[in-house]
């Protein structure tokens, strides 16, 4: 090797060390870090399960409602479709890794976790948590805080299920509790949190200009609402036991989401300030509502026109409350730029009050062997619930599930504000730029 | 309460009376109406139904069709893009619950329908004949009249399928007569006696500007035909029922579809003014023929060079009607917006002719236990039809159909006239303006 | 008939006369023939087989991969939009019928290939290789040249598939070697081959306009990039022969494409030079490449843990090859608009060389009754193969596929530049104008 070698191997040596010193500065860094530590995690913890729920039903459309769902649902707004569909795929890659974990210790066998089917499509639910949350604080949260939010969020979600489905025994087959409202209400905590003491008013100059949609940004997140209400039979029916069950679950779900599109329609045209004209933000996001509603009874025998009226109620509940109540909460410091708590959080609410009433009613003569599908500790040994016991944890499950979730999100995004996660200046909200090479 | 107090109250009464007196006066208030009476017939008419049929093939996927198929299929229009997501989430949402009702009433046991999940299948296939009809006067017809027409069309749908399937107990597995013919030609009905007196000079000077694509409503567009065209084979194959039968319906179709597009792609460079050059419309639309003309033979032994010509006939027929009988028709006071004619209405015709032709060829020696699968009337029994006479049945169901439609067609266009259902005027076509809050 | 009616004949005859001619001479036309060759074929040669197989899994997944996957995914330059779903939907339409053919030759039974749901599901897999190349020149082929080396290229890869399946009996169950690094190395021959004597200077001026994305071809583009993403797993399983071995597959995947992912964020990210910005090329691609490096592997006893490792890993390997690679194979002459040898090619060698690894590891007492599903030769009978042997083999296939991929797409790209292919000028590169109607 000559001395035009030596002086050339040592640049390149020079630029390798820069390149090493700056990727450790990076700002995503720290993820990478935290990738390693999950296959360490993965490769001491985790085993291939045998055979068991390999066919499970729902994984691949639930999958689809994760990643194109609400990844698109969230490119509405006009210059934030980059960052929206992103962050969507960058935090749920992330969080199903985790929550497959975080979801498993509480059932661990020998220190080991048996993966299925099954745990991918429960790791898959959990994510839609951290995706709701996400909603409340789109655009003004920056890429570090969502991902240090995510990983809290999805232990704490995780471990709030575990109360709602091992303590209380809840019913509360699609998720509207356990995953809809947590990830609402610890979304608006986060929210409010976050935001701080920053007023409206300071804001509201550059927010004018980018917070709301352009024509063809409403025509892409209607790719994410659409294929949302297509597979959300599909995903209320996916962790049903028996196959009347099951059919019963996506009957419900499709007749509820049937009557709160009519619904949302129709009432957005009413609440119309300019001749009956509808509204996107409703037509995206009201429509899904009875899905949401229908989702932690739709298993039960609620029969099938209660399936409707619970469609028509979550319609109106939701368009009333895109129209009267977000910006209300607005200016009183909780943002919600998706309004997840129309579309997740009262409709959450409201299916956890219907798990109360309908458990309240089961009995074994009308559910037969689905009884113990559907309310686990209804069985007909000597410690069996009544099913006013079930109503009652019905009950507290949701109470403690809104507890959890709004403190925890509080708590979080308080910790979020730690200037090394880079919090948005007002002047960066809602914009693709300062994440994103852009055309 | 103190005198303040009392105001308060008496104006928030003022402003509920005045919201009351605006609702009842809203466009779309008697789509609640409605749907409240779906609700009612719901509570009284069904019951949830055992666990038949509970995993049906296909459901999953012909819901994709509907909703995101025909839903982006036709925002290829530039400025119409909301309409068309919007109003065909809207008609179907509801005509899917009329039409399971509709359907069922001709099935009914001890008044009762028993709902199952083929039941959804069927009321979503039912749904395609008002989409499609939507497409025939897409962004002509207002959101009124639609609704109006969606409601009327289910009605005489669930009839006429009702006489095919049970009268004529013609095949029709993939639904090309019922539902493609049927909800084209009525379609054109509708849009002939839609326009009335209108000229086509009257309106030309306005349409020119926004009937037609953008670069980005084309690609948009391209969603929904290629999603149509990937689930087209579960749609055909979803009411088989053998194993066999149901392969033979994948194939033919998967076969049908690739031929046909090859075909497209020819035909349209062929057809150019333009140095060869594509045209959008064409793929979007005529690539899809393949589906609907093997639909009603694609269960029957066919073969597969057979699907392939099938195939090739429709990608010819309905290139050649898009270049050629469109622009006809138009000048005829029949305007198809979507060309529905050449897309479901003559290869809907074409499967028709070929069902009579592969009818009258079937023998017990090539189909074995599949042929009352297929034929349901031609049964081993004392009182089985020949071959021949199960070719003239289907003959007669497609000629029925063709009348049932379009004079259906032409009387709810003619009624949907009225006034109250706000017409559009000429400067209102093709444009989201009219309908929507827009960016 | 009177005089003018003559006349009139005659004027007719007149005009088919010139549309004949005309179309005899259109560019297309010999697809035309080509596609009538196949229905010919398709009489001779195919009938439907039984009942096997006609559920396999993972069809309508991998054809929504195909379809709108690769489609949409290729739709990210600003006005190559058109070309890139009607090409893509053209060529695989094709293709599919061209390759059910081909793949079929080596296993007929008496003359005769039985088609199954199956051989549907293999032809879609092996229009995949059509496609990859179809990305390497993305803009630069003209459509002529895309459907001559689609039909060279679809004939190519059957033979090299029957040498990796059955001559050498390697383990390749997602097709990482002979789908993806057949399909990119192909490629990438043909680029080597058609570019010729151009040099980049040449080029240059008009190529920075149009060969990059605006904001909303970027947002189209993840439609197909996600989706791809999502059913990936599918796609990777859909050949497995047991259930425990179709779980693995799919849990396999699912971390590695989980893993992948989280390493392209921040790979991307601190690879920018502004500030961690993110690039959108890494974001649709990358993320990927974790599904085609675990692809071979996917459905051996490779561990949870090592599943992340290789998605990891193959982040890295992407994201590194698209930043310093691409440019320099571009300067070389080997231009790959899509960068698929980072997406499709090293991912696949990586994914050969693991099978290799993992086959020298395999014993009975890990894999019992799934040793011969995996390692066909690996039987148990006197001539089974030793787990040596079969890494050998495993090696082996991937160096031929590797020869015959490039030297194959090399000779086909040198046999397309015949002028009747109409080569493209470089002021029509990446440029729907050339093939489309334009709005």
């Amino acid at each position: 090797m000559d001395a035009n070698g030596g002086v050339q191997v040592e640049l390149e040596l020079h630029k390798i060390l820069i390149m090493a010193f700056t990727f450790a500065n990076m700002k995503y860094t720290p993820l990478l870090v935290f990738q390693i530590l999950l296959m360490v995690l993965y490769f001491i913890f985790v085993k291939y399960g045998g055979e068991d729920d390999h066919n499970i039903r729902g994984f691949e459309d639930t999958h689809v409602m994760i990643f194109i769902g609400f990844g698109f649902l969230m490119t509405f707004l006009k210059k934030y479709s980059y960052s929206a569909l992103g962050f969507n795929w960058f935090l749920a890659a992330l969080v199903i890794q985790w929550a497959l974990l975080c979801q498993s210790f509480y059932h661990m066998k020998d220190n080991t976790i048996y993966v299925t089917k099954k745990l991918l499509l429960e790791a898959d639910i959990m994510s839609a948590t951290v995706l709701i949350t996400f909603g409340a604080v789109l655009g003004v949260a920056s890429g570090l805080q969502l991902l240090f939010i995510a990983i809290i969020e999805t232990a704490v979600g995780c471990f709030n299920f575990w109360l709602v489905a091992d303590v209380f025994k809840a019913a509360d087959v699609g998720g509207s509790i356990a995953i809809h409202a947590f990830g609402a209400y610890f979304g608006l905590g986060v929210s409010l949190a976050l935001k701080g003491k920053k007023t409206k008013s300071e804001t509201a100059e550059n927010v004018v200009d980018l917070n709301g949609p352009s024509y063809i940004s409403d025509v892409t997140a209607m790719i994410g609402s659409i294929f949302l209400w297509i597979y959300w039979p599909s995903f209320n029916s996916a962790l049903t036991n028996s196959n009347s069950e099951y059919q019963r679950a996506v009957v419900n779900t499709y007749l509820s989401l049937a009557a709160a599109t009519v619904t949302t329609f129709v009432m957005s045209s009413a609440l119309s300030k300019h001749h009956g004209k509808l509204d996107m933000v409703h037509v995206q996001n009201s429509t899904l509502a009875g899905g949401v509603a229908v989702g932690s009874v739709c298993n039960m025998f609620i029969g099938a026109g209660t399936a409707v009226a619970i469609g028509i109620g979550a319609g109106l509940l939701s368009v009333l409350g895109y129209q009267y109540l977000t910006p209300l909460l607005t200016r009183l410091g909780i943002g919600d730029t998706c309004g997840v708590n129309n579309l997740h959080g009262m409709p959450g609410v409201f299916s956890g009050i219907l798990t109360a009433v309908f458990a309240s009613l089961a009995t074994k003569e009308e559910y037969g062997t689905d009884l113990t599908g559907v309310f686990e500790a209804m069985n007909e040994e000597g410690m069996a619930r009544t099913a006013g016991d079930q109503a009652l944890n019905q009950f507290l499950s949701l109470i403690v599930t809104l507890a959890v979730s709004f403190v925890g999100g509080t708590i979080t995004g308080f910790l979020a504000r730690a200037p090394f996660l880079e919090p948005l200046k007002d002047n960066e909200e809602y914009n693709d730029e300062i994440n994103w090479e852009l055309p």
